[in-house]
């Protein structure tokens, strides 16, 4: 078990009667100039723009809105003039990953001189920088972003896509699984795989013995897999959509790494394919997941693929490798059974054109030769091919 | 699955090489007056005595020694006079539960005019008065104090033992675990019941679907459950300690009560045990535990028990009945097999002269009527008559 630090300023309300109550004070608290920002309006359609306008009434308001899915630096940009015009005290985010990611951009931005895609590339100057405070409130639950330092930034003129980290987690965050009863049985697919995609960075390591944590995540596991296709098929299933959205929270505001070494795969792969395609992280993540599971499946490996099929699917086959294949296949079936894609070709990725630099980025800006099982390109590109079809799981 | 708010400000230091490097500037930060608690003299035998006074070079500090187990009121008096004295801007507790809890209270009463002990009965006044800045080592793995507002504290001219919550967490928490090395196989089995005490008290509430917290619990249960006969048989053990360390902290700093109810049973109980006969908690836990699972087990209760028997202890038992019946002997026999007592006889308890009085304040105090399983003073004696032998579990 590794050493570690872990602190977490994050004031979390989880439930349905705390917006009304409770908004303005979170958000007075840091001043009365706030930098509203959300997505395409369908807070607005939801009547969820309206009930946060009249809880700050008093205070003055920005708004900055259509901040997109996979968030540009476009957004951030329009953010930073904002915030520096308008002298903003505090930032309020309304709504999904993308949100709420640009945002904590935009907070450092608001005290840079230059271009914000320099902080992206640059995270060592947004800790010199600050950021301002952040309150949110959550419409999908996936990223984690509402209990974590991280942001994913897209530049589509370069083709990037970069995770980013800043000095500081959301100050307060609402967490109101009702206001997920909305979301599309799509993004509560794509969310849900986000999460257990989190899990899995995290769980597949070399460390050894960090029986708390591991048992933590197999704990969240379990409850993704099981509440995910509950509330695709039953919208408006509270439960099922409190445990999607406090797992997400619970998957990526570090817990889950603590004692544990962290290379992550999957994600990075992934970025890949959403830099060059604009698709659906979630989904990519459960095309490419059960893939690399498989890929990776050796002796070395084998102990903590059994562990994953005993105490994550309830596997009870005796053989450790048979139950390791089942557990691959249990995943690759999860997926499947949320309804959606899970091949490139289902998420319109026809043909292999950007494979070869696209593998070569993933090495690179992953830092593959750090993962659990280390990628070189050449593998990458096998995880694209393999992609590509549904051979090896529906046969 | 409830609501709930959770905000958790301490700030983690976990491993074997934060202290030399870290202590100090933890400390200074709140200002030079330090106050250092800690117990009988061990942190003096083992060297860590002289490690932490060589990292406050520099500062002012005054000693409180001697807070014992099950830590008295008068140590609190005499640690409220110290920070007065001495204009205390900050308390530094090395050691236990006992040390950390009297801090805490010492904290509160540095600000107040009057006897601590209204503190304990009344925590609303420390509310309103504040509580010194905390910073802690801990030097064994027990009543996750080390990351958590509470406090039990004793009084023994009124056979008190009462649980009290301040208003902040320890601001600094140092864990390391060689530190732990030196616990004797007594307080390492008691540290280990505790924790396994804590994740039942929550585990088992009449709330529904609270699957990410139950899953944290069952993690954190197999985690003590696997570890424990380890460090008592390889004291040395890093990750057995490490494991144990962690455990602690996670079970007991809110966490797993999160989305749930929360009326505990046995600890209530335990208290009374203690404060009349001065037993070691986790002692009393582990002979009360068995007992009130099996007095409890219903039909209503039954789906609780079984998934404790599943996801806990791996019970294969296809039977619901007797799978429940097989945890709970299993939790007999780990409590066993950690080589403390499993009767009250065997700790001294010979005589039940005073079961009536302290099964009637068990529950008065304890609010009994709120548990899991609600219970009267008469179930509550039963349950100290049931535990005067090993009838039920040794037959």
């Amino acid at each position: 078990m590794y050493d570690f630090k872990y602190e977490n300023e994050t004031d979390i309300r989880f439930g349905s009667n705390h917006i009304d109550a409770e908004l303005h004070d979170a958000v007075a608290q840091f001043g009365s100039n706030v930098l509203l920002t959300y997505g395409g309006g369908s807070i607005k359609k939801s009547g969820l723009y309206d009930r946060v306008v009249k809880t700050l009434d008093g205070l003055n308001v920005t708004e900055l809105s259509g901040i997109e899915p996979n968030p540009k630096i476009e957004s951030v940009r329009e953010g930073q003039k904002l915030a520096k015009e308008n002298d903003i005290d505090v930032i309020l985010a309304v709504g999904g990953g993308s949100v709420i990611d640009a945002s904590k951009v935009i907070g450092s931005a608001a005290f840079y001189e230059g271009d914000p895609w320099e902080l992206v590339l640059d995270p060592s100057k947004r800790k010199k920088i600050g950021q301002l405070p952040l309150v949110d409130i959550l419409t999908l639950s996936a990223t984690g972003t509402e209990n974590n330092y991280g942001s994913v930034i897209s530049n589509m003129e370069t083709n990037q896509k970069l995770g980013t980290m800043g000095p500081h987690r959301p100050s307060v965050s609402f967490l109101d699984p009702e206001l997920t009863f909305s979301v599309s049985p799509w993004q509560t697919a794509a969310g849900s795989i986000d999460i257990f995609s989190h899990l899995t960075e995290q769980y597949f390591d070399q460390g050894k013995d960090a029986d708390v944590t591991d048992g933590l995540i197999e704990g969240i596991y379990r409850a993704v897999i099981k509440w995910a296709p509950v509330a695709l098929k039953e919208p408006k299933n509270y439960d099922a959509r409190a445990n999607l959205m406090w797992a997400s929270t619970m998957a990526l505001n570090g817990l889950a790494r603590l004692g544990k070494q962290n290379g992550w795969t999957v994600h990075p792969i992934e970025h890949e394919l959403s830099a060059y395609y604009d698709i659906t992280h979630g989904v990519g993540l459960g095309i490419l997941t059960p893939r690399w599971m498989k890929f990776i499946l050796n002796d070395k490996n084998l102990p903590k693929f059994v562990r994953f099929a005993r105490n994550v699917w309830g596997i009870t086959e005796p053989d450790d490798r048979l139950a390791a294949q089942e557990a691959i296949q249990a995943t690759y079936n999860w997926v499947k059974s949320l309804d959606v894609p899970t091949t490139l070709p289902g998420v319109g990725i026809d043909v292999d054109d950007n494979f070869v630099v696209m593998a070569n980025s993933a090495v690179k800006v992953g830092h593959l030769e750090n993962a659990f099982e280390p990628l070189t390109a050449s593998d990458v590109e096998h995880l694209f091919r393999e992609s590509m079809t549904v051979a090896g799981f529906e046969d």
